[in-house]
């Protein structure tokens, strides 16, 4: 007989839809199943090529992606897209923007499209992502694309799980400098310059070339801005000829071991801090009794390493 | 008999140099003793204002902190600096930096200088010099500058310690553009720019206000910069007028009580984490095992999730 798990893990591989999807709903829902199933899954991960994709809210983000789908499924390639949503809690309108997203694609089983959002208090989001994406992987998924659906710490630490990231601006968007949120400029690989129908694109342009100008330039690559309708398809296949620029000075880096290892050495930190403190916190102290906790310190009623001590003891009890 | 952590607490709170120094040693070292003696203290900070100063090697910033530090000292008030170094290890370097800097305050006890650098792979140099502004902030210091050598992401998680962050900036150096690393431009309520008798300042500085137009306002507070050249003190007395300017708009934001809360539960999480890490990671896998054990998972001879509960069956064996 086989192992069950096993089969399961078979049946993702050959890119079954049903196969992934329950394992994404296992990954969410941080199953020790999930863990199982990825443990058999993992050596056949690390062909897939990542592509995070960033910006504020209402920059056509989702648009731009689906269309780069439609592109990659175009060359014959199999995609796979994750949105992530750090901020929403994990509600019916994540699943509901899936269907509506599916049905664009409706029919192709190429492609994989799924929601990913937090649950509680401790993060765990990039977590999940990274998951995700191995598991999108390892079921030969040739593209990629993980886009978030704003622009925070979370999301930033969510597109560093990618091989290459692209910031979305939109000209004029009320005031320009909605677009160039924190840390936005240095993680952009490649910027891409959406709506750049509207009127005030080309002074937006001339800002924004005039702002990578100071931003040094990352193992030899200065990062392209590419003008984009993405509503219209245009400037698609200019985007994917830059992505493929980037995939191939980042394949010919001369960093490129050390950097697999930064990556991974992050990833068995970021794993293990998740693991101890869901340990700790999630199973013995609730966050009503961990925000007690907060306001007491902040009001110098109790000091912080009684309170990390008191959180330690609890999980020690069991 | 009095409780001989007592009486150091006491003596910490009189601010006697000796007492201080011993307390900073237990804190680097991670003694027991040095948590102990913070619960005793804790109680008694709050009343400090801590500015962070970060910048890339080479901008002046040893002086610019020095020249604040005897500022503040002429208006009566007493000031702690802590110098923070994440990237050099443990050695007598920083105790040298220390010697010669004292010696420019010699003999003025309500001046205390320290440098703080990082021991071991597991960091922990945030906590660490968090715990010692709660020290000096203990220690009746009235203005704590927080000081660090580089600018990466350790000192950016450094200086959010901090009530009021200083960028500083020198123009021409090499190239514009070393000056403007990843995520300077947001973490700045005020930017220095010093060395600004150079002929190149009236260019640089136009082009940091251009880029500073762009980023949005927080609060209501548009990060001003000020010009200095800190080896002949000019500029102190403006940068110091526009550091009281921000604490004055900060005491007054309607959001102080949430940002207090914030700045409280990230530091309980740190704590937690750290405490965690350094049990499970610290105590039972050296820094050559987990470099090996990354090296397998990135080979993908190993998956992460083994590799994790490898950690963590090591950490339940005693």
């Amino acid at each position: 007989m086989n192992d069950p798990l096993e089969n399961w893990a078979d049946q993702v591989r050959a890119g079954d839809v049903r196969a992934i999807s329950r394992a994404m709903s296992a990954i969410e829902n941080r199953s020790s199943e999930a863990e199982a199933l990825l443990k058999y899954l993992f050596p056949h991960t690390g062909r897939a090529f990542r592509i995070g994709v960033t910006g504020a809210p209402g920059t056509g983000k989702s648009t731009l992606v689906d269309q780069m789908a439609a592109f990659y499924r175009r060359q014959g390639k199999t995609v796979g897209i994750i949105a992530v949503d750090p901020s929403s809690p994990f509600t019916g309108g994540a699943i509901l923007g899936d269907r509506i997203r599916m049905q664009r694609h409706a029919g192709d089983n190429g492609i994989f499209i799924r929601s990913m959002a937090t649950r509680g208090y401790l993060g765990g989001l990039a977590q999940a992502t990274g998951d995700a994406t191995l598991l999108l992987d390892a079921a030969g998924k040739d593209v990629i694309l993980i886009e978030t659906v704003g622009v925070g710490q979370g999301e930033i630490e969510v597109v560093r799980l990618a091989d290459c990231t692209l910031v979305v601006l939109v000209p004029g968007m009320g005031d320009d400098v909605q677009n160039l949120k924190a840390g936005l400029m240095e993680i952009g690989d490649i910027f891409v310059l959406n709506k750049s129908d509207r009127e005030e694109a080309g002074r937006f342009e001339q800002q924004l070339l005039a702002i990578l100008e100071l931003v040094p330039a990352r193992n030899g690559w200065k990062p392209p801005v590419v003008r984009m309708v993405a509503t219209a398809n245009q400037g698609t296949d200019a985007l994917a000829h830059q992505i493929d620029l980037f995939r191939k000075h980042q394949a010919g880096a001369t960093d490129r071991g050390a950097r697999e290892l930064v990556y991974w050495k992050e990833w068995l930190l970021r794993l293990l801090q998740g693991r101890l403190i869901e340990r700790t916190l999630g199973n013995h102290t609730s966050e009503a009794e961990f925000d007690r906790m907060v306001s007491e310190v902040a009001a110098r009623k109790k000091d912080p390493y009684a309170a990390v001590n008191e959180i330690l003891a609890r999980s020690k009890r069991d």
